[in-house]
């Protein structure tokens, strides 16, 4: 195998990409000049250096010289009543640009499967999480996805949070379903609309 | 302009169909036999007589005999207490489908129009509306499209029907919003998250 | 079942139409005034008393008052040395719009089928206008689509027209193959490659 | 800007990904074992050391030890009497795919462009290398994209090479145009069947 195919492999293991446009990658990566790619070597090896796990939220993230905390778990004045579960990384800058969440967050890393495929959420961590800031916690919402796999998820974990001693107090809710922004009632899947009807105000 | 044409033009006013489809349509229809012809003219017109605006929450429905009223407006188990105000007759299916609502329908016939494009909803017909069925209700439910155009329909209504005496101790409510089946953390856009977690639960 | 889902299921017979856009069809026909219904059952009634099975090419089409021809087949400045067999009614259209080509036509009604589906060539009536017409053909184009099941069409009749009797010095061609307008050289499948080099000029 | 934000903008440059698929490439690869994103930084480089131009085609790929030629350039069992002009690296990748070509290639490194927007092809490395390998040509394929920049720099290139002293024997012929494969009639632009036609057999 010579170096483009090899180059290829490697990208076609990067999320949603195919072996034509890895391969477009490496063409492209060929075509920059010497700089271009010193700096994105440089850019994987200082995220590499600079990213690392945060020990609070386990999110990936530029993390403070003192204390292995990202900015979100650092910040002390945040609200330490309300912990927010996510999926990935992603879905906390998601829920940061919103602009509507001001408590903490723990990631999951994923969620469990119905098809029993994939089991990968970080169950051991969050029990420790909560054995440490449970008490605080006067909410704990369940923010996966609205698919089979993520309600599966919210389901086991709703049953376990109502059986942890760290977090008796705290009320387990889920983010608000029905109606998307921009959608149109024609459109909508009977499942959307009983939601919708359900959590109407 | 020869019979093809003239067919295919009428069929491209039909919702959502283009000159190419439109023509197809009449080959297809060329290509039956005179029995399926003759069937569809027949449904026409059938649909066309009996299927008439219900008197009360104006969709088009096939009507009782005795009164010119549909299924739905006709039926005393109902729920006299709600109401829920919807844009097209398609929506009032769509709701029944989902068998999450007991109450009657009002049709709007549309929505407002944030650039004044059009300007289209039933408004005299709902006054008179609630100047009949008003007395009795406890729940408006504004069930507009989560677009920019529903919004400012629901807006707009909401003023009126604070302002109707017909409807004073009728609580106005509109349909919830948040994830919809399906969606991820992921690809929610900003604002269908700050909906979501204000309509937590 | 009541008028609307009748005529809906009438619809969803027509090409690449689905149930809810059926039941848009209903509730669009329910909308539009008298008239319009009239004109469109009107239409379709024209369509079906005026546009017949043209004798000669067996498309539909308006004919001619004296003789059951279309206008291709009627006129008789085209070239008679040229004869094209397509599929579908449509493909006639779509040729006759691109103005590349002054031969006749012959509609074969579909194509065989590699899977054994569907078996629907007009054979017998091939057979019989090459009898009739045969004699003055210098070329017969086989112009069925690039796909499996148009090749194996064309296969089979190349074989056929090789045998028949009537056809003896007719060439038989097949369409060019190669890049269609508009497509890169990146994302064109290797068969197109082979056909545009073997092609090239 | 941080270390994520700043591999974000790097990856944004590479061909088709968006700023969300960006983001997801930097979580993938911080999710990643040490082991990986050395592997992937150790190729990338390995591709740049490896990996150079071409002297003769001007592709980039893994060049002979002795000589600075890629395989096929370095290849003395090809055919010395063809030469195709293709726009990018993959291009000779996809047509050594088809197996359809036994000569040499040259990458002209893009299109010229109708609206005049980029003017990127190696026109005077063309001239050099026909200077020098011209006389051998009986053939030279102008494998460009059937699009409007693809045929406007076809024109430009045939024209040129019909002055040109060192091709004079060389016959300039351009890929074969017409149905490609999987297409139907009824889908296919008026342009299309022009070519289909033109190039029947």
């Amino acid at each position: 195998m010579n170096e483009v195919d090899k180059l290829t492999e490697l990208f076609t293991q990067f999320p949603g990409i195919g072996p034509r446009q890895a391969r477009r990658f490496v063409f492209f990566l060929l075509r920059q000049n010497t700089g271009y790619r010193a700096m994105l070597i440089r850019a994987i090896q200082d995220v590499a250096t600079h990213v690392k796990q945060c020990s609070r939220c386990l999110r990936y993230a530029p993390l403070h010289v003192k204390e292995p905390l990202c900015d979100i778990c650092a910040d002390g004045n945040r609200d330490t009543t309300q912990l927010m579960l996510v999926e990935k990384d992603t879905d906390v800058e998601q829920m940061e640009h919103s602009g509507a969440y001001a408590g903490y967050y723990f990631v999951l890393g994923g969620s469990l499967s119905l098809t029993g495929k994939k089991y990968a959420i970080r169950e051991k961590e969050l029990v420790q999480y909560l054995q440490k800031y449970g008490a605080a916690l006067s909410e704990i919402i369940l923010a996966l996805s609205a698919t089979p796999d993520g309600e599966y998820t919210a389901d086991y974990l709703a049953t376990k949070l109502k059986d942890d001693a760290s977090v008796q107090t705290a009320r387990v809710t889920t983010l608000g379903r029905g109606l998307s922004t921009g959608s149109e009632l024609e459109y909508a899947d009977a499942h959307t609309l009983v939601q919708a009807l359900k959590n109407r105000a």
